[in-house]
């Protein structure tokens, strides 16, 4: 029996072939729709280089609500210049005509390779086929349809209980290499039945996407494409949520939780990788600097393919914190493996080697570092760097 | 027949099997010696994390003049805190002892494994050796010594003619991963008969790093170990070297192009690498910005494999420029693959497919990105990445 994927009130799905990834019946395309107009909320890449559908998509988003979100993978139309934004404005009236809105009402994603332009007819084959397809029960179709090099697809779901109304959050994404901070060819679309004002939702998008897909890091790439997409119909009938109700705190931990599920999902499934690290800093003389200093250890192919080994080198992470742009005593670090002393005061803390060993084998591990200079702190999560990445990548 | 590599007059050097690495019979010590006290310059690892080598070799250079550079491999002598302080100084005594001079003019370095205390037994036992088979033919043993990871030795030497007497400058480095501007698990020695003046010899070292060693890029990595040391004994007899003399000219063009063949040889030699790819930036808002989208661009993973399968992603370029520091206006960027166009005002040039790939499948090749804003420039030269490098650093 296949898995279902409960959507919340008054949104369908669906996830086809259209023909436009190499491989044959593989599932490229995907439509999802609400009932009604929808607030929308959204987060982009920071790449100054941005695919045309991110371009449309921002426009989208500064409007007023928005019924859809169509997409496509194995193409993203990125670099395709004036053809590509009217690929992806005629991609999003494809969706609009069957159900009598506007393009601006249609969120556009596309995801794969960049510079090529837009196979339109496959794309407005796909969509016909997808209004064919669409369904309450269609949310694992579209899920799969978001692939690239994914081995996995990528969803989460979740009820709230405000006020005796049930509420619901589901989240779809993809991703698995391309990624860094700003995230990466990334694409995760947020559906909820919650009633939030617009702004809201914005804020409560904006900080969950920083505490979750910003932190999570798998080759230091970040996309042309990335976009966190977030579709509030209001049909679970509860009262409106502003940042001054009560059930403000609840929605925003519930979307922080799920959307940080999904990055650790994107994380564990990083091209080629077989384990999740977390780097955890403190005692850095500000936030900021604990942060370039996880991500500098986190990025450092070094410690990426040591962690492949099991090689507890930390002379690595040493390196790593000393060329990163947070300030650094070399002979106040100290560096732990879980709960197994590495370093201290910046040379061996003569913990035996199998012990050291045995901490970075496991299937996931959390390398503390304290700089040990002040009260900046950061985590980022990243994965170990295997053949396997190369050779997707060379391919 | 064994090669000899000239070393300039009153030099001598040797290398021997210390037993401090773990193949047996591999050299992995060095000395170097002139007969009379040299002039000094160095230029070191910008890391803050440094080995205790290279905090000798600061009180070292700047002291007055030198007679000797030791050098280990296999072990870093790097995160050992007071002990390496400690052995790091031992170590410069016991190569100035049988010289009769101070251990103040004996520059120490290291390379290998961080966070191990040395094995001073070894070093001792590896200094007597070097003592006894020092010569004038013994350069290309010492550069034998130096590698770690290298498949080959770096050599170079050259030969001046100033007002016709001949003096020679001759370069041994190792140095294959770890390797970005700045430096990076890398050392070169410079050793030449000139007379220089101290001041225009660091003036002409720092220079001449700039625009070799600190231009090529290989993983990202800096290390804490990386030391550029230079000795001018002045036995050439020519009237001395400073920024005014009519020699200065040909002194630093001879010099930086010697360690630009140096950081060639470093960067064909990168690990796993199997091509030499130079990315060349122009019409950046600033030299500075220019050196940051080549820099960027240089160091993608996504960009290092694709090199590997000789594929012509150049959206992958469009990427990487995106994200750096570089301010760039999509629009307006140009790629070309040598004399290939590739990209114009940022979408696909029209060039066809197979083109491309030959241009990219050659043995060496320069990508030029014009980003049609400004005056900047900067060239990086870097290497492909293929599993190979994985499979190094994972062991």
């Amino acid at each position: 029996m296949k898995e279902i994927l409960p959507l919340p009130k008054g949104f369908s799905a669906a996830g086809v072939a259209a023909g436009i990834k190499k491989t044959k019946n593989k599932k490229d395309m995907a439509l999802i729709v609400s009932e009604v107009t929808a607030e929308t909320a959204a987060v982009f890449t920071t790449n100054q280089v941005k695919a045309a559908p991110v371009k449309w998509d921002i426009r989208v988003v500064e409007h007023d609500g928005a019924r859809a979100i169509v997409m496509n993978s194995g193409n993203a139309n990125a670099c395709t210049g004036v053809q590509g934004m009217d690929d992806a404005e005629a991609m999003a009236a494809l969706a609009a005509g069957p159900l009598g809105i506007k393009p601006i009402d249609v969120f556009v994603c596309s995801t794969g390779t960049i510079g090529k332009p837009l196979p339109m007819e496959l794309i407005a084959g796909g969509i016909k086929s997808l209004f064919e397809h669409l369904s309450p029960d269609g949310g694992m179709d579209a899920a799969e349809a978001m692939m690239t090099t994914d081995l996995v697809s990528k969803t989460v779901t979740a009820e709230m209980d405000l006020d005796g109304l049930p509420v619901r959050i589901t989240g779809l994404a993809k991703g698995s290499g391309m990624i860094e901070p700003n995230m990466a060819t990334m694409l995760a679309f947020v559906l909820t039945d919650a009633a939030v004002d617009k702004h809201t939702l914005q804020c409560a998008l904006r900080a969950a996407v920083d505490m979750s897909f910003n932190r999570i890091t798998v080759d230091g790439d970040r996309s042309t494409n990335d976009s966190v997409i977030c579709l509030a119909n209001g049909l679970a009938g509860n009262e409106l949520i502003t940042k001054d109700s009560k059930h403000w705190a609840l929605f925003c931990q519930t979307l922080e939780k799920m959307l940080f599920d999904l990055s650790m999902m994107i994380v564990k499934d990083g091209e080629g990788a077989t384990r999740v690290i977390t780097v955890s800093v403190a005692g850095a003389a500000s936030n900021g600097e604990a942060e370039e200093a996880a991500r500098s250890v986190a990025n450092s192919m070094l410690n990426k393919t040591a962690w492949a080994g099991r090689r507890p080198n930390w002379g690595r992470i040493m390196d790593a914190i000393g060329y990163s742009y947070a300030q650094v005593q070399e002979n106040k670090v100290d560096i732990d493996y879980g709960d197994v002393p590495a370093v201290r005061n910046g040379i061996a803390a003569g913990t035996p080697e199998g012990r050291l060993v045995d901490a970075v084998s496991k299937e996931a591990f959390t390398i503390h570092i304290d700089l040990n200079l002040g009260t900046g702190k950061a985590v980022v999560y990243t994965c170990n760097c295997t053949e396997e990445y190369v050779r997707i990548n060379v391919e």
